[in-house]
């Protein structure tokens, strides 16, 4: 069946953009109110969503509903393969929406990020009354939608959006499958040296001296670079696309070669996949049969690694040099991030080198909290999402799965106990970040399959629950 | 014990006002944030709040929280004895908050009302998270505190937002009583006339003839003051403080005839008490016995409506003439509850006069939503309650109480059926507004007796419940 004639009313453009989509969706724009806590400000923002009703079944289906997180919502749609497989089993309409300021939703264009005035509606609490709002309005235009439960996903950031829009608007969500959601991942709550030790671990499942060539390289770098002459040999020999010149530069790239190091980590799948870029399957075991040589001495080390660093940037092999200031996917919106951190999102990290094989590096956070100030006018809030959430304390809410792959540094501030008989933990040990959310592949653990299995079987009963109790309350 | 010493770094001043308190507490101030939701604004403002530590176990035993409604929090501290009677047996420490923009709790002073950026913030949602910041600071700052549970008690709009407290902040608050609360009176959730109907099944209760007096009184009153003789009689025969000149002193003085058997209905308590009035025990059955024939002619049936309401505005005689422009009490701010209705707190009402004593009069959202735009230059958002709290499906939530009495009219809007086995509804057959909220007197009818055993059994449990948790989650 077809979408009603009402979204008429709205814009509807083809889905389109330079990428090639795995999955066949409609693209529309809901008008919503900037802020929903408030009315000093009556602005409006057009929100993005994609929706595909290829399996609805129009008669009170359930709505598989994708809670946007940071970045172009199309990116989310192609890698959340979870959602597009099963629809067809439960005959649900497909919902992907879009989170304020990433995309297109910028609810003040190029303004968005400038100043308090512009960038201060992005908060996870307004998203979630964004998705709120969007959910309720589907509801009431889409024909046979009336009485259609809600299943939220979400991964990553948006598996804390699902858990929490299930803990905060339980009336409009039945359900939510929170994969690889660091709920736990703020002050007080989760020990700042956990996520790096869970990267190391990864690396350690391959060999010691795949982690010993990375924690020796930061001094490595440190020396080498020390003079002109060593800076210059590094970037030659490394093909780097802009020469190291400055202090600044160092402190970039080994910036960079963290998060690389780290985004490995997250997207150790057990097949090829491009998440944050193009990879080959379990790709620290292939990085790591290049780093088997911890002895070397540091020039000979730096290139073992740079023959590591290869298979992440230049798997393809059309990379002509490496260029350490791109973002790993232009789609994830560092501008948006970097506000959230800066507000409510403020998670502290910190390495040691002994029990992770990072440049040691404390939490500072009065370094922290003076670069928000000096780049976004922002003052953080560390406890907010604490105590807007609960921390740990979460034992009121109900229908929630937290998946967690132990591969995952996320991991680190995962949900990893039963909570309650409905707010349940799936472990899957040979799982990296939101595994399970992907599309089913041949090459899957049988730990994620284990994992697919019981979170439909969590969905399948919200949804019967659901209409057990629209039946009861229609007769009161 | 004493407050502990952190306490000297807030401003802290003895409870005094020109009128006499019925208990015993100390009055402290918090600084607050405006908006918790965004980031626009760091303006802060300082929320008032009362604490009584005479009765407290200092070794994280619970604290007793009133969540201030729409007024001055000294009047609620007076009227609620329940928590002052109850917190003794329970070793309780007692808090009083005030309702931000109510009594001297004004974020922008005397601007406060003035304009939406100023008025903006004064919405419930903004109000629950100062309560969820205060009882988190006061939790970390008391000594003995830190592993305290949190009851919370609130009565009308403060019984919602007791409800709705429960419901977004299971992890800061284990359980509500929530008294004569109306969540459901909202736009399509609770027909408009049922309240009305309450209303006047209170004066049915004492006789037919009553409710016929005051179901004819409106046509009487717009017959006799229809040319200057009649609005002369009436102004003198009434002792009106103005006398009625104009269509619009006309209107206002019917308005506040309406309020006055709309209050009588609230608080027809079954002994003498002073919350909008002073007034004898059941007010009602007063007031009913000059109001015996409604056959009389228009002046006579007047004549006897005056005598009735002089139940109302003179029980203590000390009233030299009637002001229908006076509030009920100076301690309820019409201001901010103003503003409140045309904000998100949009409750319909219309009258039949059939169904109901009230002059007819249909719901006019048009009209309403225009002088909320001429008064206050705010647009309503009459669904925006249900959108965030969840109309009737409240069954995701636990451990609250709704409790009721029939002789209520706002039980019109109330939770009357148990939703779940922690979720319950308690009615009063022979409650007035939130009765059971009140110190237990001689008076008191079996049925607020039984209420508040019950009420007390569920507190017993949600603190018990709470101290397992905290056990199970210290070894998570």
């Amino acid at each position: 069946m077809g979408l009603p004639a009402v979204f008429n009313l709205i814009i509807l453009i083809s889905s389109f953009s330079g990428l090639c989509h795995a999955y066949d969706y409609k693209t529309y724009f809901y008008r919503q109110k900037v802020d929903h806590f408030s009315f000093t400000n009556d602005d409006i923002f057009i929100q993005r969503y994609l929706i595909s009703d290829a399996h609805w079944n129009g008669n009170n289906g359930p709505i598989f509903f994708y809670a946007g997180n940071e970045g172009d919502i199309t990116l989310f749609a192609d890698n959340t393969g979870f959602v597009w497989d099963t629809a067809p089993e439960f005959k649900a309409l497909v919902v992907f929406a879009e989170h304020r300021y990433y995309g297109v939703s910028l609810p003040y264009g190029s303004k968005s990020f400038s100043e308090p005035k512009y960038s201060g509606y992005l908060t996870s609490e307004q998203a979630l009354a964004d998705y709120a709002e969007l959910l309720t309005y589907l509801k009431r235009v889409i024909p046979g939608a009336k009485d259609s439960p809600v299943v939220v996903f979400g991964g990553s950031y948006g598996g804390m959006l699902a858990a929490w829009f299930r803990m905060k608007y339980p009336h409009i969500v039945q359900g939510a499958i929170a994969a690889s959601a660091p709920i736990l991942q703020f002050t007080g709550v989760t020990p700042c040296d956990k996520f790096g030790k869970v990267v190391t671990a990864d690396f350690a499942r391959e060999s010691n001296e795949c982690v010993e060539v990375i924690r020796k390289s930061w001094s490595a770098l440190n020396t080498v670079t020390a003079d002109d002459e060593g800076k210059a040999w590094l970037s030659n020999s490394w093909k780097l696309c802009d020469p190291l010149k400055s202090e600044k530069n160092i402190t970039d790239f080994k910036d960079y070669l963290s998060n690389v190091w780290t985004n490995l980590a997250m997207v150790d799948y057990p097949y090829p996949a491009n998440f944050l870029a193009p990879l080959p399957a379990y790709p620290i075991k292939v990085v790591c049969s290049h780093l088997t040589d911890s002895s070397k001495d540091q020039r000979a080390l730096l290139e073992e690694l740079n023959a590591g660093l290869q298979v992440y940037y230049n798997y393809t092999g059309e990379a002509k040099c490496l260029n350490f200031n791109e973002q790993a996917d232009v789609r994830l919106d560092d501008n948006g991030w970097n506000v959230q951190t800066c507000n409510e999102m403020v998670m502290p990290f910190c390495y040691d080198g002994i029990h992770d094989f990072f440049e040691p590096a404390a939490w500072n956070y009065t370094a922290f909290e003076d670069e928000c100030h000096k780049n976004y006018g922002l003052t953080p809030q560390p406890f907010m999402v604490s105590l807007m959430y609960g921390g740990r304390n979460i034992n009121a809410s109900s229908n929630i799965v937290f998946s967690n792959g132990l591969l995952d540094p996320w991991s680190s501030g995962g949900v990893m106990w039963n909570v309650s008989d409905t707010v349940v933990s799936v472990i899957i040990p040979e799982g990296a970040h939101h595994l399970d959310l992907r599309s089913a592949d041949p090459q899957d653990p049988q730990s994620v399959k284990n994992a697919r299995t019981l979170e439909k079987l969590h969905i399948r009963r919200w949804i019967e629950n659901y209409h057990i109790q629209q039946h009861s309350l229609n007769g009161i």
